[in-house]
This record gives C-alpha cells, sequence and structure tokens, in this order.
C-alpha cells in the first residue's frame, strides 16, 4: 500500500515554510533575477502514476540545469558508452563553473553535469542532428507527453548576455579540441536549453522514466535501456548538486538534478519522482527550501536508496 | 525467494579470472609487494545470514582503507553530526593522498575516507578515549564477532616507515589547527587501523550491519542508528572509491569501500554485503578485478541501489 | 670606450648558427607556421646611436607579444599606478595562457605580459581613447620614428580564428567585471596589437627609450618617466618572459620580453638594447636561439644588470 | 665621488619612522613574537668599505631566512648547475610555504628560496658534509669575518615546536624522493640555519660579497665566481621576497633577501649592501618598513639596478 504522500509532503511543507526564507536569487541572469522569492511548490508523482501536490506546483518557472538531464538522456540513449572518451563521470569537486579542472584535465570536463560538460554534450547533439534545437524539444516532448514545451527566448537571450562565464567555458573547450562545431552554435544550443520553463506536476511527468527503470509510465515507451537508466541515476547521485553533491547524498539519499531557477528533482527508483521549486538559493547555487523539503521526506518516510 | 548466489558468483569468478590479470601491486608499501598476485575471493553473505564463497575467500590479506569505515563508524557513532564540522561529506574530485585540496580549504579534509579525513577521524578518537587502539580494536571485534582480530605490528611498521606522504598530511593538517593531539600518535593509530588483516568471510560478517539498518544480523544488537546507518552508506556511495568513487557509482551501483591490498566491500541495503580481494590495482588504487566482478555482478543480477 | 660589439655578436652569432637549431614552431598560428625557420638575425643598439647588425637583422617578423611592452607603456604613461588596481606586477608561476590562477585571484591578472593582463590593458586603452587602435599606432610610429608601422590583418585574422584560449581568457575576464568594454572589441585590439611586423633593427630603436632613463635618443622626446622606466624595466625583468622569467633572469640577467614569432629584446639599462629573432621555440614557447645568444652575450661581455 | 649615504639615510628614517608603524610581529614562532615591535635599523655598507648606520643597526635579531642565502651560496660554490636538477630557478607565484605546486611539480621546488627549496639545500648539506651544521657555521663565519655567528638553541626550538607546516614540507618532498637524508635530520639543520641572529651591521659585511663579483671586500677571498655570484643576485631579485618578489623588484630595484624577523637585505652590484629590520611584517610576510625604506632608497638616490 503506498504511504499518504499528500499528508507527508503536506506537513513538509508547513514546516519549511514557516522556517526563515533564506538565501539569494541567481543575481547573475537578470530574467531571473526578477523572480517572486516566495513561490514554494512541490509535487510528488509515484510510478503508479499517483500525484500529490501542494503549493505553487502548477506554476512554471526557470528549470535551468535540471534541462541538462534531458539532453544526457538524449545524447547518451544515441552514443551510449561512447560519450565518456568526451568527458567523466567522476564528481568534480569544484565548482559548477569552474575552469581550474578544465585546464589540468586538458579540456575533458569530469562529468555531464558541470557546466563544461553540458557544453560538450550540446556539441555532441549538434554532430548527430541536422537540427538539433528541434530534435532536443521533440525528445523533451516525447518524454513529457506535453507538446508545449518551448524555449524561452527572453531568458535564452538574457543568459547570453550575461553569460560570460560559459562563453569562457566553451572557448576553453574548444581550444582543448573538445568542441567539434562552432562555438557560438553549441553556446545558442545551452542557453536555449536551459531557458525552457515548467511547473513542479510537468516535471515530475517528465522525469518518472527515471524511476521507471528507463520506461515512460504512461505508455510503457522505452526512453533508455534499463542500464544506462541506473547509471543515469548514479550520475545524478554522485554529480547532480555540483560540489554539495555529496552533502545531498547524504542527507536527502535520493538521485537529483538542481538549477539556479530554484527548482530541484529527486528521483527514488521504483517509487517516485518528486520535484521542489523555491528560488532562493543556498551559496552552492541550489534551492534552500528544495535541499529542506527533501532531507525531510526521505527522513519522515524512512526511505532513501540507502 | 533468494536469487542462486552462489551459482552467480561462480559464474562471474570464472568470466573474471579467465581475463587477463591487470595491474599492479601497492608497491609503495613493501609489504604488501610480497603478496601473491593470483590470489583471488569473493565472499557474499546476506542479511538473512546466508553466505556464499568463491576461490580464496577465506584467506587473511590486508584490508587498509577498508578499516577507515571501522573508525568512521565509531566515531560517528558518539559524535554525530558534531563530526561535520572537523572534515566535509563532499567528494574530492582529487586522489586520496593529494594535500592540494587541503591547502586551498584551510585544513578541512573534504571526506572521511580520504587521508587526511582519516587522520582527522584517528584525532578525533584519540581525543575521545583514553586507549584509542584498544578501543577501536574492542568496537571492531564486537561488530564482527570476532576476538582474533588485532594490528599487523609488521605492516603498522612497513607503512610507518614508507608512509613520508601520510606523516606530511598530519603535519599539514596540524599546522591548520585541525589535529588536536601529538601528529605521531595520531599516525600510529592511522597505521595500525590501516594493518588489520581479514579474510573476505569475515569482512562480509563485519560489514553486515551497514546492509541491515544499523544492526547486527547475529544479535540485532545496534551499531548505529538507522538513519546514520544510511548516511554512512551515502558517504561511501560518494566518497568510498577516492577520485574512482564516481566511475564506482556509475558501474557497480552500491555504496562500496576499497583498500589498497586489493579489497573492496560492497553494500546492498536490506540485501546483502559483498567483499571482493585480487591484489593488482588498477591506476586509481582499485583493486581491478574487484571492480569487474562488482559491475558483473549488479549487471548479472539486475539490482544496484538505482 | 664602447666594447666592439660588431665583433662580439659575429662571434655569437657563429657559436649559436653552428648548433642544432631545436624546438618548434608556433604551430597554433596558422600564419606563424608558414615562416622560414633557418632566419636568424641580431641587432644591438646602443643609446649613444650606434648600431651592429647580423643575419637576417632586417627581415620583418611577427612580433607577437613584444608588442605587449608597447601597449602597457602607453598605458602606464596615461594612468600611472592606477593601473595596479587592474593587474599586478607578481610573477606567475604559470604558464602565459592559464586561466586557473585568474579563478583563484578572481579575475586579477598576476601582471600585464601574461595575455589576461595585456587583454586588460586592451580594455583600458579602449576606456581611453576614442579610437584606440589608432593610438596605439600613433604612439608606436612615435617611439619608433618609423611611420610605416602597421598592423597585419592576414595575422590578426589568423590569430582570431585559431585563439580560442585567448577568446575564453577574455570572456572569463568579463565575467569577473575586469573588463569594462566589448569582449569582441578588446579581442579585436588585442590580436591587431600582436600582428605588428617589424625587423630586429626597427626594433632596436622602438625600445631604445628603455635603456635612455625614458627619453627617446633621436630628439630625447620623453616617453616615460625616469621612475617609470625603472620599473617598467623591473617588470620585464621579473614577468617578461612568462614562466621561463626566473630562467631568462638567470642566465642571462637583462630585462626582457619574447614573442612567439621567435622574437626576443633584452634592455641593458644605460647601455643598448639587443635584439634576437629565430623562429623555433622552446617549450616554454620562447626562441630558443635567442636564449642561447643572449646568455652568451652578457657572459662574453661580462656585462649583466647583476 | 660617492653620495652622502649618511645624510640620505638618515633623511629616509625619520621619514619611515614618522608614518605609522603597521603589520603584525610573525606569531607562529614564539620567541619572535616577544621582540620589540619599535626596534628600527638600518646599516648600507658600500665596497670601498664605508658603512653608515643609523637607529637599532647594531642590535642582533633572528634573521631567519635570510640565512637561505648563505646555505645556498655554500652549496652552489661546491655543486654548481648540478643544483638545478633538484630544483628550479623560476620565481613561485605562491606563498613561501605552499604544498600546492609541489605537488603539481612532482616534489621539485620552484627556486632555493621558497621553504621547500631551502630544505632540499639542507640536505644536499648533508649529503656534501659530514657535519653539516659545523660546516655552514665555518662558512658563514668566514664570509663575514665573526667568530661569534652560531645557532640560537631557543629559536631553533621555538620553530621546531610550532613549525608544523615546515615538517609537512620535508616529508612531502622526501615522499617524492627530493629529500635524500632523514628528514629529522634535514629539519634540524633548517631549523638551525634558520635561528642566527645577527645585527644590520653585521648583515652587511657578510653579503658585501654580492655587491663585489663574488670576493670578500676586507681580503679579496673569492666566495663565489663572478658568474655564479651574478645568478645568485638574479635569484634573490625574481625570487628573494617570495610571492611579493614582483613588487619588491618594482618598487626597489635590487636583488634582495627578505626574513619573518623583520630584516631585508638588498644588493646594488658594484655599489652597496643595505640591511634594514624592523619586525612588523606585512600580510605577504615582509618587513613593512623596511619596503617603505628600501623603496625610498632607490628613488631618492635615483639608483636601482634597471
Amino acid at each position: 500500500m503506498e504511504l499518504d504522500y499528500q499528508k507527508i509532503i503536506n506537513d513538509i511543507y508547513v514546516i519549511v515554510k514557516s522556517d526563515v526564507n533564506e538565501g539569494q536569487l541567481a543575481s547573475y541572469i537578470p530574467e531571473l533575477s526578477k523572480v517572486d522569492q516566495n513561490k514554494f511548490g512541490v509535487y510528488l508523482k509515484t510510478i503508479n502514476g499517483n500525484g500529490y501536490g501542494v503549493g505553487d506546483y502548477n506554476i512554471k518557472f526557470s528549470i535551468q540545469s535540471i534541462s541538462k538531464v534531458v539532453s544526457l538522456a538524449l545524447a547518451y540513449g544515441i552514443c551510449g558508452k561512447k560519450l565518456w572518451t568526451r568527458m567523466g563521470v567522476e564528481p568534480s569537486g569544484t565548482a559548477f563553473n569552474s575552469l581550474v579542472q578544465l585546464e589540468t584535465d586538458n579540456g575533458v570536463p569530469r562529468n555531464p553535469f558541470v557546466n563544461a560538460g553540458a557544453l560538450v554534450i550540446c556539441d555532441i547533439l549538434i554532430s548527430l542532428f541536422d537540427n538539433a534545437p528541434y530534435e532536443f524539444l521533440s525528445f523533451f516532448r516525447d518524454i513529457s507527453d506535453n507538446d508545449s514545451i518551448n524555449f524561452s527566448k527572453n531568458i535564452a537571450k538574457s543568459e547570453r548576455y550575461s553569460g560570460h562565464r560559459n562563453i569562457a567555458l566553451c572557448y576553453f573547450l574548444k581550444s582543448f579540441g573538445n568542441i567539434k562545431n562552432n562555438p557560438e552554435e553549441v553556446l545558442d544550443l545551452y542557453f536555449n536549453i536551459c531557458s525552457v520553463e515548467m511547473s513542479c506536476l510537468d516535471l515530475s511527468s517528465t522525469f518518472l522514466f527515471l524511476a521507471n527503470e528507463g520506461k515512460k509510465t504512461t505508455d510503457s515507451k522505452r526512453i533508455l535501456s534499463e542500464s544506462r537508466t541506473k547509471r543515469l541515476n548514479a550520475l545524478m547521485q554522485t554529480c547532480g548538486l555540483y560540489d554539495e553533491a555529496g552533502e545531498f547524498s547524504f542527507k536527502v539519499g535520493l538521485p537529483g538534478k538542481s538549477g539556479v531557477g530554484g527548482g530541484i528533482i529527486a528521483v527514488h527508483p521504483s517509487k517516485y519522482v518528486t520535484v521542489v521549486w523555491s528560488p532562493l538559493l543556498n551559496d552552492k547555487g541550489n534551492s534552500s527550501r528544495g535541499m529542506k523539503f527533501l532531507e525531510l521526506l526521505t527522513t519522515e518516510t524512512g526511505s532513501s536508496i540507502f
């Protein structure tokens, strides 16, 4: 019998909401700094198709780096282990936008979730497809059963304008030969991918295949093989929250991925996907309330993968 | 119904043994370089108390860093989250004996499994107990139900003599004030802890409490709370195999801990502990055959935590 | 009485030329990789106006980073010590195009000669002048008494096309706020500045003011104050040859500046400027024959600043 | 005709003394933290044998790292360029006691003046002599014409007790094989060498050979060849003040060496040696008043090597 998830998330929501709303908006992207910092939404969806929401779970927000799970799944499904000649699967131990390690490692990003790795994934998608942005959106819509998913031109433009560090990363990768296409095209795709806006509810549907051995729950369509699904989850576990991945693994105990828009997805294999959104970020760039909520969720339910 | 683990491990053992035995002995510790490199043992023990062995599973070997799980469990059980003021819970992204990160982080080790963190754990044990070596052995014997566990004076001496990097680490930590006791005493305990010799069979019993929510399976005695047990497993997942932790998580998908003596333990929460021993190490310092065996085990059984 | 510099440089030229011509062409800039690697020219000009040449001293080559002394002199003459709020005066201990240190130092380049520092100087010139490229050329022509000095569009374009590392550096600096203008404009100026082509003879005239307390020898026009001239020389001593600055100081004992086109200038205050050109570079990016020639020159004449 | 050095240093002394006495005592060595922070002495000695003093120039202080010039001169005189197989001649760009670079460079110190390099010099002296401490003192007494020079047991003991970073460095070097002897013996010599106490007056006599082409001025005895003397001066120029070497070169324009006891020596080749002592250190570990005094000295006399 399923737990009473609705009661559980309602209770935790109240507890977390009653705490001070700490942290900072992602100020370096102008569009993100305009978000209402009191928004707070949660959605939990089980592989049986049951969904439970609380707060602003139906409001769209900028999913930012959470989108990197989608681009990675698309590339991994096609290329398989050949991906790992272009990047590693190790946690970086450094900030998500660090260039230091890249210099030491001769342009091979530590994993696909640090910005450098996500840029290489974009480069791979451009090499794979005639129209990579279109294929990315098609894939995203397919796994989400949601044809309205689209790039947000305002946010992409806003990031492009202020994303000097990412431009630096992309040209740095190019100088090592680990970007094969035009860096400007790679950056365009990258900023577009990060600009998608979705709600907690939408996101929980999108990533439910990761809790379901690689298959969609709606139509049982296989998105990734079981083995690759496990591996993608493992990657989220060790690398999904940048240099707070250890802390997240330690406290929450689930594979997860965060974005600077304040969203975090957490996958409990064979059970559920939970998505939390609250825009104020801690000093590692992850949603403060999101971290607290998920820690309480796995503690309360006595259920993590460990 | 339990899987036929005996058949599974027998089959994988044959496959791995038929491959070239690649890698290097841990040459920097004189005593370890004398080990027979063809030794290869496996033992899997389920929380129901069933055990399955193949090869040299009953021969003792130097468990080295695997011992750090024991010292950490002892300190964590007493100090709880106060531990994390002295060290972090993040993967390091660097080699286990690196000093670089320590300088950047002002003497706070990234996690309790890198050498620096394990030295701080030793320092904490010395502060906690009048006779830390004795208390460590008592705890070890208790969780193992094995009173014969002891330090190996030869190996401890051999490491002390050649362990210049660890001596450097300990004094470096002292210079930051993160060693409170006499560095020489801390080093003695550290080298003693790493010198314990055990068999795969013994080790599987020792660590079964980690698969059993913190309780021994023999007498249900609680060693760690359920929550701390989950957290210790999470730490092994993200940090247990040093800068190959990501790879291990990715390919094996279980919390684990390795030692330069060629042993690896892997914990499947609520299911089993598997211990593999084969002395030749890959270039990250982990047993080559151990890595292969465990990857095939979770692939074959279709069972990892992800 | 002046030494017989003509005989001295002739003799050394013969010795160095008879050695194997070791090293590599600067392959990363396509235009530079087409240069005849056997070219070898030397010109020494004293502050009394006497000049002594041997070999290909009258053939133009791409002066590359040597040009950074000119842009620095222009900016320093105007801004004085305010420059050092934007960059340091310390040797970097790392390669000229490293990004690592910049990340650690929050976007403040160690000195004006590493690429990052030279980019900031370009940014400063753009802020100072309505038409920075024009003002740079005017200043260059003035100190050289040579109106034919110009940018080489081919080389600038060639570098722009392949200069991904420099593009990365510029956007990285921008991300720290240490580039005030449009990075693309800064990069254009940077690549133009590095594209100037001159001969050893021309260069010796250009930089003679550095040996003459800041005044041109032809018309006694002051370019820099005596104190700033000393300081610019000191900077060349400690930072002019990147991570080979110590070696150069140690073996040659004169302030100097090198370029990947194979040129090196060396200044003996109150005495002379010597310019050597030979395109094959050692593994630090400095002209192999240039290093040898200058070491023999100061050894033979028993004359360095030490 | 010589300048009126007495008047010059008197005037500068008054100016510097009237400024706030800023900085910190070297607190990490207990014995040094007891020094009277208002002590301030200067002595300038020309190669003609004339001497000029002001303030506390006749009071002994702990010369600390200044002693490393003596141990280097001793080893360099015997080993010549073979020294540079064990360490480099490049500025480090990092703090004097950093371990980071050593890890990157596989245990080869950047230069003989960073602590790691000085430890390797001690190791070399121990390999060269049956009784290295005795030979070091003999050499020191010889170049100083002063038989009373001796180790200060109190200071050596005080440093030994608190010098955890140096102990770490020595064992780190040993782990790379760049210490050949017993690390404890190397550390003893190192701490002894740094413990010598001398006055500004004594130090100016000691180092006058560096301004005199390698010969003592008293009896013309050759200490180092002319060429090696130039090279040792060049090394002091680029590396003598650690990560403030560039600043010192830039502002003072003379080869120099500092110690955390508050002393700085500056060598003007063919002219003089100046020694300043004032115990309060700036944040780079160099005497604040010493830096100011020497900058004014070379500015006032219009005389640096550049």
